[in-house]
């Protein structure tokens, strides 16, 4: 695509930048080691971050108070925990593990990717994580963003419109001068139906080898990319 | 000093990371050649600078609506084009004059210090200029910032108090677990009084070669440092 006059990137991350299904699997079996549990992993992934999306929309129609990504994985944390039966934890433990989602690894391409993005455009998340949990997830995993934009800064999460014109005005920037990057399609819709730029990358394995979703882009995006490498080819970086 | 527990170091920038007034003074000669000017560069850096602490003050006083920096920065200059009677400017030339403030330069020992600091700590400026300017800037330069935390996130300026609590809660740490960085004592003073720990560096040459303030602690901080560089050593980064 031409990218005249595109000034910045902004990312969708659980997903699109880091594998976090992996990661919290990798966690689990380390604590299962460690604490002689049998905690099935992959179930175990898959309920927390199953919870997410429709405690977003709770905390969004006001039917929950707004916290955010940190305590709202904890609430769920604590009630999985109980589900699963693992009650021997520790306050500590509990608070540690809680944290795997600001040591979740990256995909293969995301740093190199990043990179070469940085470059040539401004890079910033723009997740429903909290300022923290971003901060440390980059100095984790050498993420090379330029700053962290999140929702928490206006107490909010995608795909309210708020979040995607915060991270507008605080760039100073024109909406069709940002480009939105996501491997999911409601992220990139909204952020399309304001006039931003989007780009839609390929995560065949976000929910693991035997869960492939059918990847087919909906709409007309500016970009559809393998993977970041192949984002950064496309626009010149 | 012991660097237990410590975890971010917040950084003032104008004066502290950059060398504002050399950076203004060079593109004010840059101006002069180009249209053929006879702008007095550093008076005309002095007084810009000079305005900002007043009206930063009647913003917070209530008297001045809050604006952000860049706003801020406008209005005294469109103020100064006038009393130094430099009337043949296009808006556009003005607009790209203000920008000055996001193409700073910083001092020689800034990068290479924030460099060995980022191996240790979260690093980030705590600046009172508005998140875009300090990204630019942050590009510009090669600061290398792990986020970028601005007053403009909660329409206010330091010293107010709320605006080192933003830094404090956005990182999720308590207030001993991060370190104010600046050459400016008020800074400091505020931040202390808070329980954050404190870093005094000397710039004696913000102010120009002629003007060399009183650099001496008016208070006990935590560290005293030579630079950036100086820094580094005292936190063991």
């Amino acid at each position: 695509m031409k990218t005249n006059g595109l000034k910045a990137l902004i990312f969708d991350v659980f997903g699109t930048v880091v594998d976090y299904r992996s990661s919290i699997i990798k966690e689990c079996e380390k604590l299962n080691e460690m604490k002689d549990l049998e905690l099935n992993s992959p179930k175990f992934a898959d309920a927390w971050r199953g919870a997410y999306r429709p405690n977003l929309d709770r905390i969004l129609s006001g039917e929950l108070s707004w916290m955010n990504l940190d305590s709202l994985h904890l609430m769920v944390l604590r009630k999985l925990l109980d589900e699963f039966e693992i009650n021997h934890l520790t306050e500590e433990e509990i608070i540690h593990l809680n944290r795997v989602w600001h040591r979740l690894e990256p995909w293969g391409d995301a740093v190199p990717g990043l990179q070469r993005l940085k470059q040539k455009f401004i890079i910033s998340p723009l997740s429903n994580g909290n300022v923290s949990l971003l901060t440390n997830m980059a100095k984790h995993s050498g993420l090379p963003w330029d700053l962290i934009l999140s929702p928490e800064m206006i107490k909010s999460y995608k795909p309210d419109p708020n979040v995607y014109h915060m991270a507008i005005d605080f760039l100073d920037l024109q909406p069709n001068e940002v480009m939105m990057v996501a491997a999911h399609q409601h992220d990139l819709q909204a952020a399309k139906k304001l006039g931003m730029k989007t780009a839609y990358v390929f995560r065949p394995l976000e929910y693991g080898c035997e869960a492939i979703p059918n990847l087919m882009p909906e709409e007309n995006y500016d970009v559809v990319a393998r993977d970041f490498i192949d984002l950064a080819q496309q626009l010149g970086a």
